[in-house]
């Protein structure tokens, strides 16, 4: 019987999907589970694409499975909530982010780093423990686990806060966790793109001093001028990189495609460190003798807890930080991909799902 | 006037130097400055080998200058002292290890990190303020200012010390800087040579857990019955080192030949640390997946300053840290270098300089 009412209680939902590496996403009908009694059930308003919708779609780090409805920066509405739900009441602005499952149980699990539990669960494309294929914000609603559903302050507009739920979590976590966020100090970003300007915004109100590193030279007068980076050095220009050597407490990294670490290593001071969250699928050269005369380091960092995620939101209302976005309708999605893929957003697409989320393509 | 006086109490010194990329020690008379008012002037009782001498002596870093007197694990006996030295008497027991200068301005001078010094000056083979090159510890006689000599404590040997000035000081900074000296944290050594034989005492000190990794079988007996080894992981044997994933704090890794760091990556737990104290000269490869998603890092660290120097000596006292040494006599310094060369030794050699160093070789 139980069974039988679950399944009664399913509910019908509308995404967009993927069926094949060509990554093209169309109209997809599938089911949602029962709010359970720890679930909270939201109408999606919002979800911004990220770099790895990309790299999902088309199968290209070999995870993906099909159909594939991605998106994980998620902002919606409570509709319902389980008879075991603490944290959130029907019409809440919540946010979920990359992850909807952990094991709970692991050290990491205990320190709030969910993130770096090995048996996390992906918001889209992986199972789920009643076997099902987890899908993403792409679609009208979901059903998740209260412990992994944030609170969106109530100050902050849903559609550019949409962005903060993975790529703001993912600069912010090794601001704080690498000590890049004392006043006074001087970090580097690598890349201005989704996650390199929201990195700007939080150091910026950490009050550290913000040097972006990028390939772009046009990105340069906007990014002092509308961001308020207080310096730019184009990673081509070698005069400008050598007069910037041993300047720098830490560097966010970004970037995502191969690139050489050696010119970065030099911009940091003794003790500086080079943090990378972009994540290149090849091996990089990582030069040791500037490592060894620098007492320097490189680490990885990748999203951050629920509790720090909820902190960054905290922050970031605190701070008045929502992502730069291009808000785009459900079925421009396909373009945006093509776009994403030259790097010409400036600098999030966020989905406007609520309006434009309709079965016909 | 002065200049004369000078060049007369100028002190002729004997030492052994290579003449050429051949890297063949042979005795070789030279003269070392006036003590100065801030200058300690002493005996040499022993001097280590270190392996980057055999580096040196063959010029295979491309710095080398001839004839080169190599030595950086020194200790003597005080014979003299400048007017305004402050720390040290005649009769005292002293020791110099990779550097005698340093700016003495620069923020990481200030710091006690002199070690991280952009003008920090190598205790042989480099060019001191007066223009004259620095000749190390294969020789009778050393002057060095007082800033950077260290004193011996009373309870330890003088020849098994002298391996602490380099090798020791090279593994004791980093456990500390990088938080691996936390009772019953579990920390890895990379090789088992003069660095990592000592690393397992410093860390034993400390009540670390250590896990030696190891290309050599042969040498798990003895580094669990006398070294105390907590356990040993031969690199090679991919169970033993699946079965270790995920277990390690940090690790201290000692090798200077290229070698492959993701399976080092993959003994750590989330924020653990791989250190690199060894120097391959071409890049290594760094694997970015595994970074991300344990929030893992790999930094460097490059000897100590001279006030952690003194440190890490009295924590030796305090626990009966020595090297383990071979003790040899000058005249087989080449053969001592052959060796080395096929780390046929256990685990440092030493030189007893008073003992047996002579003009004809």
């Amino acid at each position: 019987m139980g069974e039988i009412s679950e399944q009664v209680n399913q509910k019908n939902a509308l995404g967009w999907a993927a069926r094949d590496t060509s990554g093209l996403l169309s109209p997809f009908t599938f089911s949602r589970r029962a709010t359970g009694e720890k679930d909270v059930t939201f109408k999606v308003m919002y979800c911004g694409i990220c770099h790895s919708d990309l790299h999902m779609l088309k199968n290209e780090w070999g995870v993906s499975t099909y159909p594939l409805v991605p998106g994980h920066e998620v902002v919606g509405l409570v509709t319902e909530v389980g008879s075991k739900v603490e944290k959130f009441k029907v019409g809440d602005k919540v946010g979920v982010g990359c992850m909807v499952g952990s094991c709970r149980s692991c050290d990491n699990c205990a320190n709030n780093i969910e993130n770096y539990c090995r048996n996390y669960i992906l918001t889209y494309g992986a199972k789920y423990y009643d076997g099902t294929i987890t899908y993403g914000g792409y679609s009208d609603v979901m059903v998740v686990d209260e412990h992994f559903v944030v609170r969106i302050p109530e100050k902050l507009p849903l559609d550019a806060t949409a962005p903060l739920l993975c790529a703001g979590i993912t600069v912010y976590s090794p601001l704080r966790f690498y000590g890049l966020d004392k006043p006074g100090m001087h970090v580097g970003v690598v890349g201005l793109g989704g996650l390199g300007h929201v990195a700007v915004k939080f150091a910026k109100a950490m009050g550290v001093k913000v040097t972006v590193i990028s390939t772009s030279p046009n990105k340069k007068k906007e990014s002092i001028e509308h961001l308020g980076v207080d310096s730019f050095l184009v990673s081509r220009d070698q005069d400008e990189m050598q007069a910037a050597m041993d300047t720098m407490d830490g560097i966010i990294d970004t970037v995502s495609a191969p690139h050489p670490l050696l010119p970065l290593i030099g911009l940091l001071k003794s003790n500086g460190k080079l943090v990378l969250v972009g994540a290149p699928e090849k091996p990089l050269e990582l030069p040791v003798f500037p490592l060894l005369l620098g007492r320097k380091m490189v680490g990885g960092s990748n999203i951050g807890g629920m509790k720090e995620t909820q902190e960054m939101l905290d922050f970031a209302a605190k701070h008045n930080i929502t992502a730069e976005i291009e808000l785009i309708p459900m079925d421009y999605v396909n373009t945006a991909m093509e776009r994403l893929l030259k790097a010409d957003v400036r600098y999030r697409f966020v989905i406007d799902i609520a309006n434009t989320l309709k079965s016909s393509s």
